[in-house]
């Protein structure tokens, strides 16, 4: 079995060759600037490490794995452009660098582009696998739909909420691990159980992006600490938070919610002294470390080689005790 | 083979039953709205007719038709959002009644959708099927890269415009053709001689519309007569003029080009006068009828009964006799 740096030196090989940069370059511009600055390649690597799990040939599920890394770009494309984003791991959002036209646009070219690049793979597989990209595709819109709605509601149940980051995050997370195994012939039981197994990973992983927007630091984080809180979004620490206080804990951070003129630094202070007195951050490890458990026991489940289960074991550490 | 209204019925009898439309609803209204409306079909009407010319049963060619048909509104959907524009076949663009996020996130599960509805034909048509899709999708990407830097271009020649049109619009029509003989198992040369008439056909459907926006009457136009003029949209029309203007011609034109505050009904009324000055009427004309005479030599090339053909001309001449 490949390690994990050898996959990543792969994927990081084949996006350089940027093969899929056409004419005219302006349209693929935003697209080479979002995929050159590295990332965790987190998704094709999950591809590729499902793709091993039954056949050594790995070099034929990268382009299917770049797919889901450019997919993943251009979901990432439009999303800042509706959140008005304007740091993305450290860097200028596209929007932001150019303008919300060459954004929208340029994340439709990358959308397409990453249709050309799954498809690569035995006829056998090719309507299951467009058919399972279908889904993801389409959950993480309707993920993406319920975090803007949530925006504008004050009683977003818990629920709700890891309904709706499943949607936005996990199901692509998953959809990697099931493509990945579905174009190496995996049985359908297996390809279905690393799909559950990356839903729980996915799951784990969003939320520990939530607390570490609080609790992480901004060199690793590659994002400002306290963007979620400048901003109200309805983090899993917000939601927790809105469902717990009480009395005068629940009007100050109301109050906080409404500020139209704030210090950002004071409040960014004052909502995570409301959390720690809460104790959702205790909740969100408590929770991220409830779905590291149960994608654990299906990865115990999954009958491969221990060999094999000690690099996703190695991936799940990296993922989910990551500073950034 | 169907009459063309007959074909236009299941169409609508298809779009009506909106099986596309998931949860949540927020996500479909936009879509829903933007399919409700009409239009003339034109794309799945050609990929029922294309695949007609060689099956009957083109009730299993009415997904993928509609696919077409639910990818061309997604593109329209987020070119609204480039461009600003605030009126679509006389309604309100969908980024006006909601906001743009709405515009661009119904946008992108509407692409998916078109996915999902292209893939429903034989297993042996699928691949050839996606990637001519992708192709066309693509392509219409570039086209509106490159018609939006047009925009801020003084220079654009007719060739350059013509190759725009060709992407942003021709190439969506050609592939309808194509896709819909595709699947009804054409052979491959009289497919791609159906894509190539699409893309003559196109060419004249998209100089029409440059036409009759200085030309057109508004109520069956469905847009603001001078829409492009106001804008200084880099029509057919002003690339021509601005090519072929000189002195005191050019020198107005410009002028008004330039112009920040002006009354709208002015600018229509000189620009137009200049257009006629010119004779890029007449020109626009010429070159329709010029697209059209080449398609119609594909059409009699093709080896299919007489009947067929009869109502392929029906088509053409509604397309370009059109006022609106």
């Amino acid at each position: 079995m490949y390690a994990i740096d050898e996959l990543r030196e792969m994927i990081r090989v084949e996006l350089e060759r940027k093969e899929y940069a056409g004419e005219p370059r302006s349209l693929y511009e935003p697209i080479i600037y979002m995929l050159e600055d590295g990332g965790k390649r987190l998704r094709p690597l999950l591809a590729l490490l499902a793709y091993n799990l039954y056949r050594d040939d790995v070099e034929k599920a990268l382009k299917p794995a770049i797919g889901i890394e450019i997919f993943h770009n251009y979901t990432l494309l439009h999303d800042d452009v509706m959140d008005d984003a304007s740091l993305r791991r450290g860097r200028q959002t596209v929007h932001k660098k150019w303008n919300s036209n060459v954004a929208i646009l340029s994340g439709d070219a990358a959308a397409v582009t990453a249709y050309k690049y799954i498809e690569y793979c035995d006829d056998k597989y090719l309507r299951r696998g467009i058919d399972g990209f279908n889904q993801v595709a389409l959950d993480v819109c309707r993920g993406q739909q319920y975090d803007m709605e949530f925006e504008t509601r004050d009683n977003v149940s818990e629920e709700e909420y890891l309904t709706m980051i499943y949607l936005k995050t996990s199901v692509l997370i998953a959809g990697s691990l099931r493509h990945g195994a579905l174009i190496a012939g995996a049985p359908e039981e297996e390809y279905a159980a690393l799909y559950k197994m990356g839903g729980y990973l996915g799951q784990a992983f969003q939320l520990q992006d939530d607390y570490l927007d609080a609790y992480g630091n901004v060199n690793d984080f590659g994002k400002n600490i306290g963007g979620d809180i400048l901003i109200n979004k309805k983090s899993y620490l917000l939601v927790k938070a809105l469902e717990l206080a009480r009395g005068e804990t629940l009007e100050e951070l109301r109050g906080w919610l409404a500020a139209r003129d704030f210090d950002p630094a004071r409040k960014i202070e004052a909502v995570t002294a409301i959390y720690n007195r809460l104790g959702v951050d205790v909740l969100a490890r408590q929770k991220i470390n409830e779905y590291i458990e149960k994608g654990n026991e299906i990865l115990e489940e999954i009958r491969v080689k221990e060999e094999f289960k000690e690099t996703f074991r190695e991936v799940i550490r990296e993922l989910v005790g990551r500073k950034k």
